[in-house]
């Protein structure tokens, strides 16, 4: 493909994303495909001779499109948002363009610095404390992860490597090999499944403390699982608090956990992969209230930022922590700028190489400004409230927990066994799709404004096929005698409060 | 950004990528920016107000560009290539253009479908054995991880946990905390650090063991630290093997290293992450011989296989090895799919999320077809011969190892001093770029032909430049006394053979 095919080519497949986008409201949410359905399209093998661009998008309408799951509807409420805009489009079109690998300043200046100034920009959009920033006096900064899932274990890691130190300079005689098997870390029973799985990787044990009755992880929980795993010779090493759970988006109390956390010098790592946009607006930040406890702190603004997946945005008090869990030295790395300032990333992260993937965030900050991107988060919550209200409307529906950010729990009053039956029907339906979770012991429906695109109006429209199905649900209620839900097992089902009781 | 403006920034942003590589030639490799370059360039907060796309591209071409590092260009010839092409460049914007998270098949069919499909292809046409394929009738199968660094260390947790397995199932009452400290990974010295780093992360001791006289890990060496260890009441667990080393290309023997894994049952991980590449040759596949005992295998198709980063290919004998290592299960991620063969790849990685990654391998093997990505291999090892016989052909400068595969490592006879001054003065002046290593002792300077542009011209201008530079260098030693190499202290240098010598 020489550069003319190209710009042809690259023409052709912006038209065709536009007109994606233009239309998608003409899309089912789900496919109607089988699994297997695109294996059996394709050949065995590659082609041995080359093909043209045309006949790549004519594939990919034909073979590719029929089997998305379209995350970027306005009726796709399931989850939580991943982020994708024309800005965080071009951002990534300049970084591939250049196709560079950014592992040391050296290997390209632009893609170091413009992390760092990007990363300051969005801690200080989001009143992270100034030691967060590397434009502070101190050590602190801000690297982009692959995920928050990354994040999570980066931030443990660091809690090891660093707890391990402390030990050694009490008593430098210490087996730490041993020692590291005592290391345990916690979190709430509300985490997201990575965070568990951080554990798994990392090889530290990984407690799922008990939430409260609104799902949030308290200090007293906290202090008393310490005191446990102390009395038995463990060592708490790390704790991770969420804000913004993934089940019911609830927000564990730092002010709580931090004060706990320093009395023993453990690591607390902050888990704000959604929600944690929302600090860009003052009015949120009481949530985050205790940040300055903090030992790192991680947004995805791939989330709900308007940034392409992979954008997780992780910040460090102490950027030598990572450098020094991370750094494996050799010779023909070396350059003269292996400090937090200029940082090395290569030593912030845990793979080798890295993208530029500060661009589509500096593209997205820029083109949506501070205010743009403020509006669009209140946007989206106003949008949530107003599914809210809707459904508070009709006295079938309940909703509960109260809505948080852009999600709204919802059940039928009638039970679980109607709650659940609704979400299969509409996932049968494929135009809306939204997940499960438990609360309180009760199956609800997860509603998230997900979409960039959602406008009050698709929020009606999402509201009437999940009213009209309930509808239908409440009239065969009526006429016929109850139906088996066996067909049922395998809905999706957010976090379970009650897992680890 | 409406799709209007998008649609005009998009053809701007494609005129410029085109322009920068239509004139890439026109700009030193290096960049001439003091550390802080670009800091001080940006204002201190993100914009308050949306900026317009041309404020955008501006800024780019002003305050980006200028610290580039031009991997792309004809006269980058250090480390090794880093993959991009227009082909690739398209497959990505589709995938930005789509916007989703393909962590399980549901979540968007089409994107773990594609992947199942691409790595068969590639799979095959890297003559790997049948049973790595999803297509085969067994439980193998390739996934594209991020990074091969990202590849080591999924294969190390899994060889961790799948030791763990059948120790217990030996022993039921094992301690499994305590037995995983006496878990040991081998690998040679050659290994990139990203080796070194995964024992790190993973929490398992990494030996490296010595290569021999031509940089090859041996059998021999690996029995004898599989003996001491056992010796010592420690388990080897994990040998990584690479096929092409970072510092000389050189190739481990998995025809001795694979039957002494296989009797120990110690998984055998190949990192083949630039020169595996070349396997779709069948010419080089003799490399590869033994290839039946390995466990996994990992090449960057990001690398030498003109994919934009990040696309590792990772290939594994056994998926459920990676599900049992990896699968914490919620129920909000059930379905009905977690089998091998169409499997939910979020068990087969560290993260949860993951981006439609196969769409940009997809439009490279369609649009260079097998035959294509063949010739281009060919063409790049060929231009490095030709390097080669360039060098050889000026008796000051003397070629060893044998050239393999794009690399060409050479040095003055004068010795390492006026060598290391050479590529001194080489990279202050920016018109190509390379990096070093030691060869049995000796600093060498390493040529890779990196960008997929580099014509046999190309290699020409970099001959002279690089002669010239001697030239120069041998006029100085017969005009002066010897200068200092005080100042030579921070060049790059490969992996030092010695090391754990």
């Amino acid at each position: 493909m020489d550069s003319s095919e190209f710009r042809e080519c690259a023409k052709a497949t912006v038209d065709l994303l536009i007109n994606y986008i233009d239309n998608i409201r003409d899309r089912n949410v789900l496919p109607s495909v089988e699994p297997g359905y695109l294996m059996k399209m394709l050949p065995e093998n590659a082609p041995e001779e080359p093909e043209d661009w045309k006949t790549l998008l004519k594939d990919f309408n034909e073979v590719v499109m029929p089997g998305m799951t379209n995350w970027q509807s306005p009726y796709f409420h399931a989850y939580f948002p991943t982020g994708s805009s024309y800005a965080s489009i071009i951002g990534n079109l300049l970084s591939d363009g250049l196709g560079i690998v950014g592992f040391t300043w050296m290997a390209s200046p632009a893609c170091t610095e413009l992390e760092v100034v990007t990363m300051n920009w969005l801690g200080k959009l989001l009143g992270l404390p100034e030691e967060f920033l590397n434009c502070s006096a101190g050590p602190g900064g801000g690297v982009i992860q692959g995920s928050a899932s990354e994040a999570t274990l980066v931030a443990l890691l660091a809690a090891k490597d660093k707890k391990i130190r402390k030990l050694k300079e009490l008593d430098p005689e210490l087996d730490e090999c041993i020692t590291k098997t005592k290391f345990v870390a916690y979190t709430s029973e509300q985490c997201n499944s990575s965070v568990e799985k951080a554990g798994v990787l990392g090889s530290m044990k990984m407690r799922l403390l008990k939430s409260d009755q609104n799902g949030r992880l308290r200090g007293e929980t906290l202090k008393q699982a310490f005191e446990e795993d102390e009395a038995q010779g463990l060592i708490p090493c790390y704790v991770v608090a969420n804000l913004g759970t993934t089940g019911i988006c609830s927000f564990d109390p730092l002010s709580e956990l931090g004060p706990i956390c320093q009395n023993k010098n453990v690591w607390l790592h902050v888990d704000a992969a959604y929600a944690g946009a929302a600090f860009i607006c003052p009015e949120y930040r009481y949530l985050m209230k205790g940040i300055e406890y903090v030992d790192s702190f991680d947004v995805n603004a791939h989330k709900w930022l308007l940034v392409n997946f992979d954008c997780s945005a992780m910040w460090v008090k102490d950027g030598y922590d990572l450098i020094n869990a991370f750094d494996v030295q050799r010779i023909y790395l070396d350059d003269v700028n292996a400090t937090v300032k200029i940082p090395d990333y290569r030593h912030w992260q845990m793979p080798l190489g890295r993208r530029f993937r500060s661009l589509k965030l500096w593209s997205v900050l820029k083109m949506y400004g501070a205010s743009g991107l403020r509006n669009f988060i209140r946007e989206q919550i106003s949008l949530a409230q107003y599914f809210a209200k809707l459904a508070q409307s009709d006295n079938r529906f309940i909703v509960e927990p109260e809505p948080s950010m852009g999600l709204v729990c919802f059940r039928l009053e009638k039970g679980d066994k109607i709650t659940k039956q609704l979400l299969k029907n509409l996932t049968d339906k494929k135009q809306v799709f939204m997940v499960a979770c438990t609360y309180r012991g009760r199956y609800v429906i997860r509603f998230v404004v997900c979409s960039q695109y959602t406008t009050k109006d698709d929020v009606e429209i999402s509201w009437n096929v999940i009213k009209n199905e309930a509808n239908q649900l409440y009239q065969k209620e009526i006429n016929a005698k109850p139906q088996s839900i066996s067909t049922l097992e395998h809905l999706e089902t957010l976090t379970i409060c009650e897992k680890s009781k």
